[in-house]
């Protein structure tokens, strides 16, 4: 049986990060990194449009292929070098300073979908320019796709109209939530996400870090929870990797609404939960399934309770 | 048959407080008064021990009384004043800052425990100077009551031996998240738990404000969720609310274990959903068990999803 597709749209990066337990290094990363890592534990097909400068090892590309990854839109430039980003943590890991960002071959980045693609379930559109987000969804058939944005506070603030744009075709939108109060003027969560919603999105995910996300669809709430951790060693590309496991879930189900975006949360929550534990991608790739489904089982357990 | 009894342990006091959405004026209110009103609610006999002035209008005692919460510890100091307290909310409603507190009465506090309940299921010392706390503890029969004690920051930076000597004796404490960190140097909301759990309670209760309340028990967890709310009014006394509401279904229970204490964690957070969308006590005195059961329902359905 064929496989559902899911589209994945982001970047391919070099990072380096310094967090509270030490230095990362030079290690591959990037939203569609994330992401499609992510996605790969499911019984999904996923498919990267990204952009790579000379500087890639093309081992890594072979590594992702080797997951089942199609790597048929990722771009090799050959003009430039690979996207560049350089961080701090704080000790509260809820915050970071940037250091560097070196777009280098991301500027020139102009998304080509496969055509294989082009139907695809699900189409995550990871943190990147509106208008590269916009010509993604103009190359698919978005009536048979469930579209799902990730953004953040740099093209709130930059590229409101662009934003705007994208967020009225949108179905799922995933943001945090001090993005969430930036793009409302609202300093309440559920205000919030009414707001974004009235926008565009039917469902409205907001991230809360280590409290989970909240999710808002017609005036029903759901609260994903996070797992509970004592070991985080850099929280770099855990939103990602939550939208990625999200996403995942979500093509490989057969239907898409709200019972199952529920679910397809806690997967994401989960395979996060593993994302953030080592610097880069380390303890995602040596992840499994059988562990990620203990965890959503383990997520399951810590908010239930009788009503006797 | 006789109900099980809740002693309560706190101030009566009166609070002014200004936050985005007005002005309280002078009302009634302190832990005592929002604990022992949230037990209300529960099939268990509670009793007040705390203390007020001269000015204290004794037609609240009596609706208190009228609640069936005994008020024979409650001393009528007629040297001084009662109790006052003023602050203002920014408008993130998690700061706040205090403009006044005017000890009055309070500083001469001795609290006699009735005799009827020295035999308490359940005792719950809100927030107060730590030798107070002691003092009841040397009053009742520990060995047949769950001591549940609240605490703060200001107990934490000035009484830190006599806090200590209580939290050994202690078998459930509640305390914020800033305060766990504080008393623990962690910055990890579960290092500070066990860390917390050394110091003698059994039972850890972590409150997060809006994202709920974290309950550690010998490396188990379990999450208790929030109502969502966007009609906060004043989040004055919604941590007492919390706790009394927790220990009035804990005491309203045969048992006392893990499974209990999540569900009465629950409880806690249905009543003090409704503690804040009013000023003072306004709003938790015209609701009712079952307003309170249905909001237990919602919050039941609001972190549910199905593991597929």
């Amino acid at each position: 049986m064929q496989k559902n597709k899911v589209l994945v749209v982001g970047t391919i990066a070099f990072d380096e990060v310094e967090t509270p337990s030490g230095s990362s290094g030079k290690v591959i990363a990037g939203s569609a990194t994330y992401i499609s890592l992510a996605t790969s534990f499911f019984e999904v097909e996923s498919a990267i449009v990204s952009i790579v400068g000379r500087d890639f090892p093309g081992d890594y590309l072979e590594e992702l292929a080797d997951r089942n990854i199609n790597m048929e839109g990722v771009e090799i430039d050959n003009t430039g070098d690979t996207f560049y980003w350089k961080g701090r943590y704080h000790k509260d890991m809820n915050r970071r300073d940037t250091l560097v960002t070196d777009l280098n071959t991301l500027a020139n980045f102009n998304p080509i979908v496969p055509d294989a693609f082009k139907d695809a379930k699900v189409a995550l559109l990871g943190n990147l320019h509106p208008d590269i987000q916009e010509s993604v969804i103009s190359q698919i058939n978005p009536q048979n796709t469930t579209i799902i944005l990730d953004t953040m506070n740099f093209w709130i603030e930059r590229t409101w109209d662009e934003l705007m744009q994208v967020v009225s075709k949108t179905d799922i939108i995933t943001i945090n939530d001090e993005e969430a109060f930036q793009m409302t003027g609202k300093t309440n969560i559920l205000s919030a996400a009414k707001q974004i919603s009235d926008m565009g999105p039917s469902y409205v995910i907001i991230k809360k870090g280590e409290h989970g996300a909240l999710l808002y669809h017609k005036d029903q709430t759901f609260l994903a929870p996070a797992v509970i951790l004592d070991n985080v060693v850099d929280p770099t590309g855990a939103g990602d990797t939550f939208a990625g496991g999200m996403a995942g879930f979500l093509a490989s189900q057969a239907e898409m609404n709200f019972e199952v975006l529920k679910t397809a949360m806690v997967y994401g929550s989960s395979v996060a939960s593993f994302c953030v534990t080592d610097f880069g991608t380390k303890a995602i790739v040596n992840t499994s399934i059988s562990q990620i489904k203990k965890r959503v089982d383990m997520l399951k357990k810590s908010v239930d309770f009788k009503t006797f």
